[in-house]
């Protein structure tokens, strides 16, 4: 059972994930001002990659305890958040929007290892390499906004 | 508790759905060979705006039902593809991406009625008629590929 959770939340995981694959960093993010410390493109999809793991071991964990509920709806919460910003600033090439929908999927996640924590202590432990992450990318998103202000300002129209 | 958790849940398909609203349809679909009972434009924002509300409330009375598991693992992973779907077919443009991607939520939302059904079927309930959109939606996407077969294997490049 909890190997079939697992795979249910990996499969989750893969589809919010697959907004990265199909909007991946192009000239227009690769000639964007930023910091020296932005880490490397090979970085993200690995990253991603664990923390896809940690989070589907963390869903089934928790699917498996006792008065899980607000867990699981945080828990549907994040992924649904984590799918959508890949499409704003890549897809849509919005800065200002991409900082807020890291903002919404940071709150999300603080929620969810708080929340987690007091369901099972294991899943919570496993969305605090998620924390950190989205908090660097939130920093990250936060930098090319004010590196940046006349792109951010002036988002490229979208061919229709 | 209930209107907490419904909350919760309703801003993940919120989060999924803005997807939609990111990418609206535009001349590339308008222009595209359709079926006459392709519904109207604006039928797609009302429908899924009902069928979100069933589908919060359903996860908001399966997240509070002991042995929900497989329930809330399958919710979460349709509201994964549920925000996938927009980005691959309005997004990239690509007719047989959306097709490959609403197989997987069809899929996923019945299995998610017969799951739901076993604990808690009123949340099953609330799931049939999305389930039927979505075979609308299906339905549709398999003749518009049908009926645009050149625009289908040659989906328009993205600029990046």
């Amino acid at each position: 059972m909890f190997w079939i959770l697992f795979l249910i939340f990996l499969g989750a995981c893969f589809a919010a994930g697959t907004t990265g694959a199909i909007f991946p960093p192009g000239p227009w993010y690769r000639d964007l001002d930023k910091p020296t410390w932005t880490p490397p493109d090979w970085a993200f999809p690995v990253v991603w990659t664990t923390l896809y793991i940690f989070l589907s071991i963390a869903g089934a964990r928790l699917a498996l305890s006792d008065g899980n509920g607000m867990a699981m709806a945080l828990w549907a919460l994040q992924i649904a958040l984590n799918g959508l910003w890949t499409p704003v600033f890549f897809g849509l090439k919005r800065i200002r929007g991409g900082m807020l929908v890291l903002s919404l999927l940071w709150l999300s996640v603080a929620a969810s290892v708080y929340v987690f924590w007091g369901v099972d202590w294991i899943a919570g432990l496993l969305f605090i390499p998620y924390l950190l992450w989205v908090s660097v990318a939130g920093a990250l998103n936060l930098s090319v906004w004010r590196r940046n202000p006349d792109v951010a300002a002036n988002p490229p129209v979208q061919s229709r």
